[in-house]
């Protein structure tokens, strides 16, 4: 962290005496780690009646919690994962961990979302394979994995389940939602759904409904995994979710860093089919490790909810102006310049509806060529940071 | 035609009093069509050594032409088409046909290619299924088709084949060398592999160089195509051509094209898993005539040529401006705003390096909302043809 960013820090720790969520013990000015976590487990045997109609049960969540839930019960904020991630966005299970969480960048003593202040949340989603029931869940009914008989889900089945944990810990109200990419949908929808449930809101490269170039890409991938799926089995699938992770992982990157990351490098053990270049080599690498942690039929089902995702469906009978009309708190939307999956013009879309219905809403736009992954590149954290910590904090 | 555009052709014509390539007929001021046109074939027993070192024999090679070849021959006009292009550049085989040749809106009497004036030559490119040799032809070796035995191809071979046609044609020189897309590529390349060849060339949404998102995206195409291939044979890498042709044809559009054309409006005939937006239902209905017309094998050798095409690794020792250097004769660029397969940030590069070396270069950024098919897109053409007509006839 450069000497910068630490008086920046040091001043946003200035203006907080007073404030209602500071902590009675000595403000740190130097980032943290929260450390090592536990994962955490419920299991709602009674489950959840879906948007579908579908009652899904039992239910079992995964979930993990950082810093001190305050006596009052209101300095939680809940962080919303994004397609591929789950509950363990910070910190290590393991002192040997390769990786801590998936937003240590960002949450931690001192971070943006300041566990010395904040009780942060983070929910496994429904039909993702990292605790949470998902399609590789045993189905009661069969005794075998739920699979294709999986219910259809959507993005207001996983706010629903995020709430349910949340009830279950005591809290009513959080201090403020927090998400990116589909993580931001979840943010996006939670504020419409239950505007007085929070503080406010934070949108990260997502937008208040889902383009057709998403539909588009989602369809390819999920095409690719049945077709793997029907002429090979398990196996087929598996190398059709490594064709669509290759996919989703250019759709996160840009132009711009792909120039700068691979550019035309040949690869050194070239073979004509699979591999010339170093570009082709990193997909293929980056598929594989994918593999090893994700599931197919998991991919399939999220991948879809994010498609339905539409806001004004949802709530204002398709009028998307109707639907932001449910939005009570401050919402900051954060985009990236170079974010062609979830491009700055679909925030902007929201961030003009909003205005003119005269809600309070910041939209920043974040120059940077890394793509929709900017929130999660270490790189941006110098722009982001004080983005989000100003907006949390004030 | 709209008014104003008319007398804007009227003008050139104007101009044209007194230019070498006037004809002595009365020039027309409406465009027309060049009508019926037959298919051309020729074969060439010899062959031809490809850049890789292999030699390929015999070579069947379909071309079409357009216009009256002038006694000096000197109104050559060589078009080069693009992936899934072919030699049927314009007019009609039958007077049935559906379509036209598939730059019939710039090909013909009084157009941006005015036949009237030119002589324009289309010569479809090896490995392509349209006529000319391909994986697909009989390998007099085994007697029976090529597939995965056709040698690697790059564009240089493609060139080389366009200079035998011409050359058989008994053309030695080119007034104009004009292409969009893989096509573009060609026509760098012949501007940089025999510069003394024309008098100037016209390279419409296409690089000096292959950017890794190309070589990204035709990664995952071709791995479609050999996933399909290994699990269902023939079938399956007919299946594996559907998805690679999905992809691509998403990245021939753009984000506003999308909405434009689809935004989110909901397939009639809904099936959660195949289609619930008209966008999938697009993609599929696309995919599925492409299949009618293209071939697997032939889509793996073409993509391969775009992956490996970079002028500074074939003429500078891999040095762009070194290769650039070569270029002896005008070059019109065109780029669009929203095309992001090949943007206008890759034809920027080789403009400044073009402007560096003191040569004459124009780059023309059209704003549309097209993508990279723009240069086909009937709306854009009000843009790009005073544009090309203008260059080509100066």
């Amino acid at each position: 962290m450069g000497s910068g960013e630490s008086s920046a820090v040091a001043n946003e720790t200035e203006t907080r005496i007073g404030h209602p969520y500071a902590v009675s013990a000595l403000p740190k000015l130097e980032e943290g780690s929260v450390g090592l976590v536990a994962p955490q487990r419920l299991v709602f045997q009674e489950g959840l009646t879906l948007a579908s109609g579908v009652h899904l049960a039992p239910i079992e969540v995964a979930f993990e919690t950082y810093g001190t839930l305050n006596p009052t019960r209101d300095n939680v904020v809940l962080v919303c994962h994004a397609l591929s991630g789950g509950a363990h966005a910070s910190g290590k299970h393991h002192p040997d961990d390769r990786k801590p969480g998936w937003w240590d960048l960002y949450i931690g003593p001192c971070k943006a979302l300041d566990t010395e202040r904040f009780f942060v949340v983070c929910v496994n989603v429904l039909a993702s394979p990292y605790g949470t029931t998902s399609p590789m869940s045993t189905n009661p009914a069969t005794g075998k994995p739920y699979r294709l008989e999986f219910p259809e889900i959507c993005v207001a089945d996983w706010v629903e389940l995020e709430r349910r944990v949340l009830e279950h810990l005591g809290i009513r109200h959080l201090h403020a939602v927090v998400g990116g990419s589909t993580g931001g949908m979840r943010a996006f929808e939670w504020a419409v759904r239950y505007p007085d449930w929070m503080d406010k809101a934070v949108v990260i490269a997502a937008p208040a409904r889902s383009s057709p170039m998403v539909i588009a890409l989602n369809h390819i991938q999920r095409q690719a995994i049945l077709m793997g799926l029907e002429y090979g089995g398990e196996e087929g699938a598996q190398r059709g979710l490594a064709l669509a992770r290759m996919l989703a992982h250019i759709s996160y990157l840009s132009e711009d860093a792909l120039w700068q990351k691979f550019a035309r490098e040949p690869h050194t053990d070239a073979e004509y089919w699979k591999v010339l270049y170093q570009i082709e080599s990193y997909l293929e690498y980056k598929a594989s490790t994918f593999l090893q942690r994700f599931e197919p039929y998991c991919y399939l089902y999220i991948t879809r909810a994010m498609d339905t995702f539409d806001l004004g469906t949802t709530y204002g009978e398709g009028d998307l102006e109707r639907a932001l009309a449910r939005v009570q708190v401050p919402i900051l939307l954060v985009s990236f310049t170079s974010d062609w999956l979830f491009p700055p013009s679909g925030q902007d879309e929201a961030a003009q509806i909003l205005r003119k219905l005269g809600k309070s809403v910041i939209h920043e736009v974040i120059d940077s060529p890394w793509g929709h992954d900017s929130f999660l590149v270490e790189r941006v954290k110098p722009q982001l940071k004080p983005i989000l910590k100003a907006f949390i904090e004030e």
